[in-house]
């Protein structure tokens, strides 16, 4: 689980929450994949940074939003996601033809592993390979954490994926952007970051930019 | 001075500071290399965080000032730093043994350019090589810039080399960390940081381990 004496971390960054907690609507469709909530809410912070890596012109603050925005990539080698996240679909691939939300060209530059009941065979759009697990969380890790070579592995969500990481205790560190808005409903991360704050050191970091940082770290 | 579309960058990277503005004391010597201010209050910030590169074993915080100080090497590929950071002798140089404060391992992996008015030949320990240019700071960056083959540029101190470089309007952003204590004289970067305002955004980001940090960017 390690590479020399440097740790491998399961991080959470930069995901996006409402003040109540809620990461995604339950109505998830190919032409809303965050369902009723408005995602453009959620990511305003990050759009508005240097760092935003579809800014098209130069520009975009250089602030505290910034610094962690771009702490996303900083040290990892591998994604691993749940289903929901890759896509819109339930249950049996009629095809595969979908091959994620992101184009030809996909964020994430590493290995990605995407659990799913419903195995289908791997792929590569440019640098970013997708695989397909049916396996649990624990199992999950030590692959993508062999995969990472020695780097730190990304837990990408969405958010049942992250609470069920956190059920079973394999999260190292959380990045968890909170938004001035309230959803009312949809799936929650939590209903308070107390409930972290256990198993977890919490600093809570409030940004010019109206969200608040909040960085948990295993005690 | 650009790599393909991305804009080279001068960047000062956790900077520390009393909460008076003193960086270092006027008195420097072999043994007191911040004269009078006392080093490890400045730096206890940073001596806490997981990230720190002396840390022998595991543990540290990994909130706001870890995130931060872990910056200070990110996109860097050259470093700029004046004499009275490289060491504490003045005029020129009676021999060329003293090699900087860092011993065999020094911190940076990067080219540093060590600004002098008295050149001597440039030498390598590790992965860091150290130049020696006596020039103007316009010219020393071009110099880093071209060094850091698209990567950002550092300027790592002291206190009277961020201040030309500042005064040349030469720098793109700051980190720079207040903390909570007063050393009454001594070298300033500022009386206060709303001289730079003007020139700088900036976000004033407190952390809960007591120092404030100052994120400056240019507007």
């Amino acid at each position: 689980m390690t590479a020399g004496h440097r740790p491998q971390l399961l991080k959470v960054q930069s995901f996006n929450v409402t003040a109540d907690g809620v990461a995604a609507g339950e109505d998830q469709t190919l032409e809303r994949p965050f369902g009723h909530v408005d995602p453009d809410r959620l990511f305003a912070w990050c759009e508005a940074t240097a760092g935003w890596p579809h800014r098209t012109g130069p520009g975009g603050s250089r602030g505290l939003d910034d610094h962690l925005a771009r702490d996303f990539h900083h040290g990892i080698g591998a994604e691993i996601m749940g289903r929901n996240k890759f896509g819109p679909q339930r249950g049996p691939w009629r095809d595969e033809e979908w091959k994620g939300w992101w184009g030809e060209e996909p964020p994430f530059h590493t290995p990605v592993f995407v659990l799913t009941h419903h195995e289908r065979p791997s792929f590569t759009l440019s640098d970013t390979t997708f695989h397909f697990l049916d396996a649990d969380p624990a199992t999950a890790l030590a692959r993508a954490k062999e995969a990472a070579e020695g780097k730190d592995v990304r837990l990408g969500g969405g958010v049942t994926t992250v609470r069920e990481f956190l059920d079973a205790d394999l999260v190292d560190t959380l990045h968890v952007a909170v938004s001035p808005v309230e959803a009312g409903t949809g799936l929650r991360l939590w209903d308070s970051p107390e409930e972290l704050t256990d198993r977890f050191h919490l600093d809570v970091v409030p940004s010019p930019s109206g969200v608040t940082h909040h960085l948990f770290w295993r005690k």
